[in-house]
């Protein structure tokens, strides 16, 4: 029977937990018996015997669970193989990073869609897992269910990267190409990006390349190019005019927020792109691109957030803890 | 120590040992020692105490090995943990049908580039790999370096697949982008393709759709779409023209020949892409796309074929059937 624990449960974690009762049977199938054995939010919990169905009412209904008893706690004495940790990213780390060095080092696996933790002190994390023999596992951390950080650490192995490079933030791109389609005004679309829930009422994070940086930083820790937020050099789209667009088009490029890492580079900034080049995507899709020695480039792609999608790589990375193969 | 057994020394069989050469300590690292017991090609073969250098040598200088072992008899009679399977593939499977079942039923791993085999018997094959509790790998067959096998059967295991469409056959893009850029007729592209290597001098089997054919009926299989080639609708590309594409892209669209499998559709065909849709990527790459239930479509691109492209996917193969995790 394996003990699941989750932390954090808003929309990731409610899509998480919604998705364990739909499939339930095949993850069975694949994993044996599975059982929830606490939901924490940052206020309440869940704990003991308890339907999964009860739970997710008592949050749509409460706005909380219906114990007092706090995250840490049941971290540090519940007993659980895996914790799903899905609170809110915060670059310093924040109480994410003590829940899931509290797990790692009682010998529990982690799955997290949290990128905090993973920027603040990916080598260390990566660490304590190994000593203790168990799994960290992030692959909803960047591109939602894009499988980018399986695809590097575990088909890739055998491939020499040499640099990594995308599309990590769905609303800068979606902003950009509505600027490159309709000749429209940044803050015009940005505010309408707002009323439609694509950006934050504080845009800064996306806009200024906050949280692209951030997941650069997990991708290149991924594929083994040490990196710190700080060595990122950043750059937003705020500036980028109606006129650079027009200026691009007029030679068949467009303007996008690109992210790149390899041994001798870290920067997010706009670039121009070929209007028939892969990074061209648009919307709110999110690219990653490899670029290999022996393969050349090679391309993944995908809507780039997402209650579903998001819970859905983390339903798959916890099943790859206990079934890796095939 | 991994024995290591393979058959067909070609373009693919050259780049697979080149690669086991250049990466030894790496691979070595990931699964231990592992020896080459054989090297054949359909006519001779080397066995026994030998340097892959001098195989590789021997082959380049005298278009041969040095024994005239056939490869079904090494296939049999020698001993060997895993075969690399990497000889033409021909529809009905041909002599490595025979090589492959050989191999599965002596308890032994088979990484294959061979689509033949896998057209013609996929679910048996299956069957066979799995009462004798061994793997039979076949990323190679299909988008060569792109890990749509390793993704569908690994990551996406979790997930609803509820088709799989995309641009299989590299062939035919680069005709049918070189058409579009430039206004040329087919016959006119195509014979420039030909001499620059890029489309065989008997071009039938890509320009029909059969290579894309072919692979969609794996694909299909892989991802619980039982499917065999007969069953394909199949359309080629060869009597589209220039005007074609001046309509389509009066519109913004152009014409791709489009590979697709779901419960209710088995098709390659010429169709209408959106110049903005991934789908209309340009040159010899391949795109394939998983529509999923849980996160949209998730697209994997890279180049369809070559050399070190399709022999690094041999290897990342062989070291998952030891080293799956992570």
């Amino acid at each position: 029977m394996i003990r699941i624990g989750i932390v954090g449960f808003g929309v990731v974690g409610q899509g998480f937990v919604e998705l364990l009762i739909s499939k339930k049977n095949e993850v069975s199938k694949m994993i044996g018996d599975f059982k929830v054995e606490f939901i924490a939010d940052s206020k309440s919990s869940i704990s003991g015997d308890f339907e999964l169905d009860e739970a997710l009412k008592l949050k749509k209904m409460t706005g909380r669970l219906k114990d007092d008893k706090k995250p840490q706690e049941l971290v540090e004495d519940a007993e659980y193989d895996v914790l799903i940790e899905c609170s809110v990213t915060k670059l310093e780390g924040g109480d994410a990073l003590r829940y899931i060095k509290t797990a790692l080092k009682k010998g529990s696996h982690v799955v997290t869609s949290n990128k905090g933790p993973l920027v603040a002190e990916f080598e260390e994390l990566m660490k304590i897992a190994e000593k203790n023999d168990v799994k960290l596992m992030y692959e909803a951390t960047v591109g939602a269910a894009i499988p980018v950080i399986r695809v590097a650490k575990g088909y890739l192995k055998t491939f020499t990267i040499k640099s990594v490079y995308g599309i990590l933030n769905g609303t800068c791109n979606y902003i950009l190409s509505r600027m490159e389609e309709e000749g429209l005004d940044f803050n015009q679309v940005l505010s309408e990006a707002v009323e439609l829930g694509i950006a934050e009422t504080d845009a800064s994070y996306d806009i200024e390349g906050i949280d692209a940086a951030i997941k650069l930083v997990i991708l290149a820790n991924t594929v083994g190019i040490r990196a710190k937020f700080d060595e990122v050099y950043r750059k937003g789209i705020s500036y980028i005019t109606p006129e650079a667009f027009r200026i691009a088009n007029e030679k068949d490029y467009t303007i996008r927020l690109v992210a790149e890492a390899s041994k001798d580079k870290l920067s997010v900034a706009p670039r121009l792109v070929k209007k028939s080049h892969p990074l061209s995507i648009k919307g709110t899709m999110n690219v990653v691109v490899f670029k290999t020695e022996e393969a050349g480039e090679l391309y993944l792609a995908g809507r780039g957030a997402g209650k579903y999608e998001t819970a859905s790589a983390m339903i798959s990375d916890m099943v790859h803890i206990y079934a890796p193969s095939s």
